[in-house]
């Protein structure tokens, strides 16, 4: 690893890419998605779900896929997400990385997601915390808070200001590392993504690391990641090929797409530190395994033009 | 017509969205969207070219499908593309309300697609402006110079500030009404946007209107679009379905879906004039006439979220 990017982009294609998913991605194919991902030069993994396989089926084998993930740890953070104490148990024990740790914004969907209320949640992630910080200091994993829902909310609707920044304050309060805000159900546009940025930041501070987590329901993903940028975001998610959707959230749809950010990003003269032409070739891999239905991705489509490749 | 909205959007999927399909769409179904477009609202609709036949067959017909559109033109103003003083005369005699004529800042590509220099463009431009000007002034149509491939051509890439600033001048200064920033093959990104605006801005001074024409090759269309209202921007083309492409600009792709960008900036608090229900019918007549890969838009797919609906 040699200087940091303009931007920090995590991969989630592993985890939410996957979890939506009515197939089953074999094991093998997931590390091979996974060394693909961090050989086109991504620094933060997003490998899994530490969830109960019968919740979600297509974490039955995280364990073996964090494990095949580890490997890249010298040049990728590895994280895996979780949704309550017992996952990040399981995530300490695997030596990951990262722990990004749910609550959603709206009551209903946190309900709907993890079956406790946003109270619960926030004792729960206080507890990991507090084994975090049993851990000695060089073996900790990183812990983000994540705000699900934080633009909106396939039950609710619009959320409310306050209802984010309640999130986002609690989990600075109990000693996050960062807080990520997502877009859950892709409801997002450029004027809200400023203003939830705005509300987040004064309520956590301005030295805590804030992440955007995008999906692209609405066709405003990449508008809603420069709103970001001009909000000061330098930090985003992101799947290749929009992979990605919520069980507990119908009608979303995938993340905005790895290879779209970046070449835009690159283009706009941020560096992120990706060679596409390795992201691209992801797109082969999952192509064996999910139907062409589920894979998108403007660049996927049009192709790298060669009259921008040769100026570049 | 009542109040203007805050932002004006033409219509462009006749004309724009028809002009690079291999299939002839039979001039009733034009005529059939064309309606359906001017009873969503729309206040601008670009109903053809006025180009030979044989350069462009899908507008053999562009007479009777433009006095067809123009039973709308108490609500609607019904404009031609032109890439030609002849064209311009035909579109005078049909009677449109607005006249969009085209240059290239790439030489190149002008040469493409009009077989003639930037220059000699020029001298025909301001022909079309002495013609009209002889005109009653009642019955004089507005006058677009469209800058094309002003933001990257698919033959000479990345385009100069100062090509882009040497087309929209030499518009203002042979009198137009209006000048349009083109990017025909979509490799536009925000930041280029800002930039390119700015430029043509201090060329054509603040009074010029200014209005955007963006494709979606690359995924960055409605990222372009929110660049653009962050110059200043009120005044954009869109076609309905994401319609849309240059037969002299392979690798191009659809414009900008109207649909998505009226329910962005709905959501945005920036009022269309455009009934987004009414809007969305359009797909219905396009369907039975054009295959499925050339009809796109997120809202299409995932359907007006019924969170989002209740609570507007």
């Amino acid at each position: 690893m040699t200087g940091a990017p303009d931007v920090h982009i995590c991969e989630v294609a592993a985890r939410d890419g996957l979890q939506n998913l009515d197939v089953f991605v074999p094991t093998e194919a997931k590390c091979e998605l996974i060394d693909a991902i961090a050989a086109a030069g991504i620094r933060e993994i997003d490998a899994g779900s530490f969830v109960p396989p019968k919740v979600v089926p297509q974490f039955a084998d995280v364990d073996s896929v964090m494990a095949h993930a580890l490997q890249h740890k010298r040049t990728a953070t590895i994280g895996a997400l979780v949704p309550n104490f017992k996952g990040a148990e399981r995530a300490i024990a695997a030596g990951v990385g990262a722990i990004y740790f749910v609550i959603s914004a709206s009551e209903s969907h946190n309900l709907a997601n993890v079956r406790r209320t946003i109270e619960e949640q926030l004792d729960s992630f206080r507890a990991v915390r507090s084994a975090l910080d049993a851990l000695p200091v060089g073996g900790r994993p990183r812990l983000m808070g994540a705000v699900a829902t934080a633009f909106g909310c396939s039950i609710e609707g619009p959320i409310k200001e306050a209802a984010v920044g309640r999130v986002a304050r609690g989990f600075a309060e109990a000693g996050a590392d960062e807080i990520g805000l997502a877009d859950t159900v892709g409801y997002g546009t450029p004027g809200l993504i400023k203003d939830i940025v705005r509300v987040a930041r004064s309520e956590v501070g301005p030295q805590m690391p804030l992440r955007l987590h995008l999906h692209d329901t609405l066709g405003t993903g990449l508008a809603n990641a420069v709103a970001g940028l001009d909000a000061g975001i330098r930090s985003f998610d992101a799947a290749v090929s929009g992979l990605g959707g919520c069980p507990f959230a119908p009608g979303a749809r995938g993340n905005i797409v790895t290879e779209d950010l970046v070449f835009m990003l690159e283009r706009m003269g941020l560096s992120t530190g990706i060679d596409l032409d390795r992201l691209m070739r992801t797109r082969e891999i999952l192509s064996r395994h999910i139907a062409p239905r589920h894979l998108t991705g403007h660049l996927h489509e049009a192709g790298i033009p060669k009259a921008l490749r040769s100026a570049a």
